[in-house]
């Protein structure tokens, strides 16, 4: 393809004046890439390799099972949580980092129906993301009448929360859409009708500025491997409120969450806290991989990360309007109703998508006709965004995407 | 301490006819360290570290999320998951490679009291491994009165299973005494009467020369941290025997474990054949780790494996009998009711153990008195054994166990 033209001087203008803009050094990205995915997989830290290596040779390769106390790997979940905590507005013994979002998720749900005996609902939105319903399904299966899943759209959902409701289950920003809910508001209509909410912050952990505290929420999960930049299926983390912890049990119950591991009792005592939800031995490679993807927010307020995201949507948002109206938007107009990530309809979308991220621009595709581009402020340009928008214009316009071998389906879309 | 006298000729001429000697040159092994403890946490081979370096910046830091497809991340649970496979016995579609074994023990103990609905006790062994423990106390609780777990001591817990048992679960080599069961013939006791058994082959496989499709079994779970050299927290794996493969279904439903994961679907539908016991995004760091662990027994035969494991057991305790009188062997004395690691009583156990360890001989110590090493084929030496057993009569003689610093307990035993 041609060569864009030159970033112009008030697109420059906006990285200059951009205070998180050095930050991207502290990132690998290829010369040539324009990665608008990290709402998928973040970018990789350039201290994580380095760190992993240190892991892998001295901690493991010499330190051998004694780095179990030299090197605190046991304490890794505790000591991760407590960071990803502040960026959630959480205590630092709200969470713990371990498994995976799916697992917490089955964790925390079947949690709340213990803490709800005679209320049998889970409350959730249809086309959620699917590990998020399928949990919830899972626990019917195995649970049989006890748990009753409903589904309530996102205009009624409010409203459907009644006596019967024991949780409800929400992702806090929609993985396709992009469609943000008020977390302080929806707790408190849940908490006004007795039921408790479970937050999945995977699209916001990282991106947005979430205060859990404030909001007086509950329960929460979110995926370490996104705006967290953790690496490929990173651990994930659960959030319980200290008001819960000693009255919620896990339903997974392993030696690392019982009182006292190391004692071999053969009676299950749950550990005090949120230690309870720890399972099976920590992912040590993958947890160390995951600090470091947190260490990067290390002294920065979430919202100016929140701010600078948002402002990346609006420019791609208001360039696309005019350089793209091919395009469908498929999320909120108003930037407070969204997360970071944008979503645009297209009836050819995974083919224009194939033929962007040849072009260097990557995003991703959500069936049926969904793209989506996310904008993670820790290492996204503004001189990205307007990039983007143009490359975007060329494919559109010169249909670029027409050409077969952008229709072959990969496994992971 | 001092220099300790050199090597026999005849212990020095085991190595030299060893066909597993070479394989030590494989793992990074410290000078001066002598490895004990590969049944807690396996030795580091040296491929290990290049290929999470470029997993990481290859794969991960240029390749972006369209590693999924160009590095076949998607597929690394069920890749590694048949390389685990021809170590056990299993088929290459019988086994996946995914979360801890706690996890994988609660999903396989879950789907098999929906295998048996009429059927409600689960039974195990006393002082079993914790965490098998803990996840039937577990699902006990979340369930109710459909689930009842019931501990038998080993000399009888054949003739404990009756018409009520749903499963058995049994560690095929226990974590402390070291006993082996025989597979074949408990999974045939239980088979008789109607009953499911799960095994736990953590330390097992990658030690044994197990034959799971010979022996009819149904279900077991295993860990990639010990035998099979995956690293601190590797991913474990989990094997469901095809037969029962299409009637079973998994209580964690997660993503992973959809027909069509990339669908986005909003109801549940399980995948075809093992894959439904997936759950969430797999975890790639940990999984490539242990693809690199695994590929170390590529072109062995479990049977050589385990023949030299033995053998390096028997020579510890022949040479123990006579330096060490001052232990008693807690792990049954016949080697083929045995694993690939030996147990001893010490009233000093724990202080024993740390003098040992600071003396370069790392075995590890579980309460309440239990010394244990373990003999790993792949990177123990017959001088090793030598050296040991003379440095452990070297602390045992002299008292140096007696130390107040010994006696300082660490966080993980």
């Amino acid at each position: 393809m041609s060569a864009l033209p030159a970033v112009p001087a008030h697109i420059q203008a906006l990285d200059r004046d951009d205070p998180l803009a050095p930050l991207r050094a502290a990132f690998c990205l290829d010369p040539g890439v324009i990665y608008l995915d990290g709402n998928s997989l973040g970018a990789l830290p350039r201290a994580t390799a380095p760190r992993l290596a240190e892991v892998i040779s001295r901690e493991w390769g010499s330190g051998l099972v004694r780095s179990w106390n030299t090197h605190d790997w046991i304490g890794a979940p505790q000591r991760i949580g407590a960071k990803i905590a502040r960026l959630i507005g959480a205590r630092p013994n709200e969470v713990v980092a371990a498994d995976s979002t799916s697992v917490n998720l089955f964790k925390l749900v079947a949690a709340a129906t213990g803490l709800a005996p005679t209320r049998r609902i889970i409350l959730t939105e249809p086309a959620n993301f699917p590990t998020d319903l399928y949990v919830i399904q899972g626990l019917r299966d195995l649970l049989g009448s006890r748990v009753e899943p409903r589904l309530a759209p996102p205009e009624t959902l409010a409203s459907a929360i009644d006596e019967d409701t024991a949780l409800v289950v929400l992702t806090h920003v929609h993985y396709a859409a992009g469609r943000r809910w008020d977390v302080a508001e929806m707790t408190s209509r849940a908490h006004a009708k007795g039921a408790l909410v479970l937050w999945d912050l995977s699209h916001s952990a990282g991106a947005l500025s979430v205060d859990l505290g404030a909001a007086g929420a509950d329960l929460a999960v979110g995926c370490g491997y996104k705006y967290l930049n953790g690496g490929p299926g990173a651990p994930a983390f659960l959030f319980v409120a200290e008001r819960h912890q000693a009255a919620i049990g896990s339903p997974l119950c392993g030696w690392m969450g019982h009182a006292a591991p190391f004692a071999f009792d053969d009676d299950y005592r749950p550990a005090p806290g949120v230690d309870r939800f720890l399972c099976g031995t920590p992912s040590i490679l993958g947890l160390a991989a995951l600090e470091a993807g947190v260490e990067m927010f290390e002294g920065l307020e979430m919202a100016t990360v929140e701010a600078k995201g948002l402002a990346l949507c609006r420019l791609f948002l208001r360039l696309a309007e005019t350089r793209c109206p091919q395009l469908r938007l498929a999320s909120p107009a108003d930037g407070a109703e969204r997360g970071l990530h944008l979503c645009f309809r297209h009836d050819d979308g995974y083919a224009v998508m194939q033929a962007l991220i040849e072009r260097g621009v990557i995003g991703d595709f959500r069936p049926p006709d969904l793209m989506r581009f996310g904008f993670a402020p820790l290492y996204v340009s503004y001189a990205d965004v307007w990039n983007a928008v143009e490359t975007l214009a060329g494919v559109l316009t010169s249909r670029a995407f027409d050409d077969p071998r952008y229709r072959e389906r990969a496994a992971v879309t």
